[in-house]
């Protein structure tokens, strides 16, 4: 599995705003969702990441790491480029080295369908938990990173502002890391 | 999780001839990939089937059951779907509950940066392996339908011959399911 | 993988009730317990199966099918055996045909060291979905087999009285399954 | 999910090696294997960890990190306590957040009910891949510590000599990594 040398800003692997408007109204879209988390040398998780971001309308919401993955671009190196994005170059994530999600969040448009919702579109996202080492930086549009515990994650009204059904995710994450919900 | 009646066939969800080629040069596209079995009642598989189909060019080529995921569809329609159209309406599958797939298979436009290949586009297929019950009738461009002990599976050469590294992906679930590759 | 004929009735499959009291408390116990569900033909979940159980100082608790591996036995025959023991004859499960659990309880006599506990003995549980499409009939000294739908089985208070923590694993389950907790 | 103190020296975390014996012969033991990898910044495997050890009758045996899992001991203190038992205190291992193995082993007595062979007893193992970031020193009985690349550990005959199936279930975590077999 030898690295092709990818540029990835070259005309193929992005969309104009139109063609990617319009590919979104006619098939599902791949996504990556990441929940970063902290944990002590046993693999033990002390607190998991949460971005506190700014919509384009002006309102704060809470998120995960996600993102787009692109042409031509493996799913690792989707990970590695949006945990970049909303963590900084120092995060230093552990991408994991198996390429199974731990879920795969299905985000209709219409409302109801599943747990998981984007009025832009159809998405499909492999979820991943992904420990960080290093310092994190929000980046960009994200204003703040907040981590909390699992208890306090998972105490009530904390995840219920998530947007997109992030809240849902985050909980079916400490789930399958063991956690009594 | 409440079903929405999805009516397929309409505008949004299938994509002119055209539109598909644009995206494929674009965007990775979503795909199911299944690897049909035969199992006692123990769960133990007795056989895996492969499907003989004719390529456009005139050419025999071994396949696994596989599909693209359409707009505004579930991935356990998907499956439904597209097993339903190689294997026939009455081989009663028996679709995972889980939507976790055993592996998630990337398929490149250019060889060898995976040990899967697709000519027309990048694909990301989620892979899981679908038990079936029923009779089994080869449908469309399927010329034949075979089932192979994970003994003869395994065997030199029968994989081989393979499109896109299906051979890779069915060995892949064979080891999966605890088998000695 | 050859099966080999096993009399699991033999000497050295079943331990003496003083010698399984032994090595209780010198050794973690293998387990495996099982989600029993019943799914629609897309593998969507219907319903949960739980069981209401009279324990031996006489009180009702709702349980999961669950139940030791022995000496020599495989998990697949484990995981038959069990849920033919709780369910009868006539449950026609389908046993999943991949080795990999969805997640592993560890039960401590201790309490708190995980949500699992077992005063008995530290055990160690594969955990299993398994639709069933048969007759289930409760055995032995199981009172009844109720099934729940999973809205109505995360209806508050429902799972809280479940005996060991399976009310917690009952809960893992469904997020698994992708439900919304 | 409090961490309790564990002495696991005392009486009841060790059997004698009368009583073990016993055991062994009535029990399935629990055990953990672990594939330690190094791995590169984004979740890619550079190479895999083999262990050359002399077995007690004077032969040469490539194995993985293998151990049981002691009484009131959670799975990854035994993962911990084996890895640092075989490659040192400053392996610093990344062990993973989740309880789910990539794969269940099970190692019977009588040779070909599974790839897996334990001529001692039947140990069933939940098997994780570990990528490890700090420095390996070989202990105890092990004579010392190979790292292959994931290509010259597939290639013929290396891994035909290791030890109670260690072989298959390597291949099997190559697979599980997407590798092509």
């Amino acid at each position: 599995m030898a690295d092709i040398d990818l540029d990835l800003d070259s005309a193929t692997a992005w969309l104009a705003p139109d063609e990617l408007r319009s590919a979104r109204e006619r098939l599902p879209i791949l996504y990556v969702d990441v929940v970063p988390v902290r944990a002590d040398e046993r693999g033990q998780i002390e607190s998991v990441g949460i971005l506190l971001r700014a919509t384009t309308d002006g309102q704060i919401t809470r998120e995960l790491v996600s993102g787009r993955v692109l042409y031509h671009e493996r799913i690792r190196d989707a990970l590695m480029r949006n945990l970049e994005k909303d963590l900084g170059a120092l995060a230093l994530p552990e991408i994991p080295p198996s390429p199974v999600p731990f879920t795969v969040a299905e985000y209709f448009p219409t409302p109801g369908v599943t747990p998981f919702h984007d009025p832009r579109q159809h998405a499909v996202s492999l979820a991943f938990i992904v420990p960080v080492r290093g310092e994190c930086e929000p980046q960009q549009d994200t204003l703040d990173l907040t981590w909390l515990t699992p208890e306090d994650a998972l105490a009530d009204g904390v995840l219920a502002d998530m947007d997109r059904g992030h809240g849902v995710l985050l909980r079916q994450a400490l789930s399958h890391l063991g956690y009594a919900l």
